[in-house]
């Protein structure tokens, strides 16, 4: 059997995703272990969850909150994650924009999930776009990270209704419940060595797609 | 009980959205009934079914095949459309962008559908679109039509996988089978005076997308 695949995360905020991820992961169910997680935010509540689980964490400091880091901050991370020899980098909620270090550290190994079905509504504020959109329905993507904003190539996406009584807050709720799903189930192909990219389009995880647990959770 | 709506159809192809219509309308299930239809191509399939179907046709020419038709051609669509009184116009695969003409004398009373899950893929071959772009989910989305390209407010939208082997056609074919079941069931709640536009959202149908066939339909 092949040796376990190793995943860092990087993570701003609140870092649900990286919760999802990490409890996957202890009970088995990610085939891959999460091994540490940097963050640009010494505010990050992910950042304390990690601690709190025992992980080896790195923190970048920079002045701007948004948009691309310092290349040194980056290659700071690379360091960080490949000191831990990491395979796999999963973003969640990052805020920002992934620059040629981390992309040449690692490609075609960092993923990161958006609250839209891409490629509608990348960006900011994604659900709130959708419901001022009059999107009837939005969701998650799950997408290999490339030099753009919520670009990449998808892997797996998972879709929910919009309802009229719909708030942002309302329709992130709904959302984010099927990215707790699809975002490990993502990893897990990964890990496995099931996906390939072929142009745009990855192949091998369609059968994951169809089997998703929101399209029966959607019926009403 | 109030007068039965009037519907003129516009195509310039295949029509089989106004079959899907005119079935619907000839099983009752419409709410409304079709009572003409326009077209800018005289070899249109739909221009034919119309006429062995009874109805009253139009067929304005025009030497360009695409893009926006001249004024006193869409004038002289509206004027039968008029002589028709007609409430709402359906446009099943018509290869126009809507003019002023038209625009003006069926305000909020247009209707179109598109084979993608909009804002994502609008304009022409938006199934091949979604594939090459590596979408995993796809679909259709029936909507008020405004002055641009498939940008007008969504009254209803429908759901499909995209599989690793679909070609362009296998997945156009999936959502084919959508289409003709979202557009009557649009029409039938435009008929009914259900739908009301907030800005860009289209309220009233939100029951009526969570019922949809394609959500069952899409388990494995």
């Amino acid at each position: 059997m092949s040796r376990e695949m190793r995943v860092g995360v990087l993570a701003s905020g609140r870092g649900s995703n990286f919760e999802a991820l990490w409890n996957a992961s202890e009970a088995g169910e990610l085939g891959a272990r999460i091994v540490c997680l940097a963050s640009d935010n010494p505010e990050s509540v992910a950042l304390q969850r990690a601690r709190d689980f025992g992980l080896p964490t790195c923190c970048v400091e920079s002045s701007k909150r948004r948009g691309r880091l310092p290349r040194e901050a980056e290659s700071e991370i690379v360091t960080f994650l490949r000191s831990h020899a990491v395979d796999l980098v999963c973003l969640a909620g990052f805020m920002r924009i992934i620059g040629e270090a981390l992309l040449e550290a690692f490609p075609g190994a960092i993923l990161n999930i958006h609250p839209s079905l891409l490629p509608s509504f990348p960006g900011l504020d994604a659900q709130r776009q959708a419901l001022e959109h009059g999107a009837k329905v939005s969701g998650c993507t799950v997408h290999l990270v490339d030099a753009g904003v919520d670009s990449g190539p998808i892997v797996l996406q998972a879709v929910v209704p919009v309802r009229d009584d719909d708030t942002a807050a309302t329709l992130a709720a709904r959302i984010l419940e099927h990215e707790h799903e699809i975002y490990p189930r993502a990893v897990r192909l990964w890990a496995a060595g099931r996906l390939r990219v072929e142009g745009r389009r990855v192949l091998g995880a369609d059968r994951e797609t169809s089997r998703s647990r929101h399209i029966q959770e959607a019926k009403p």
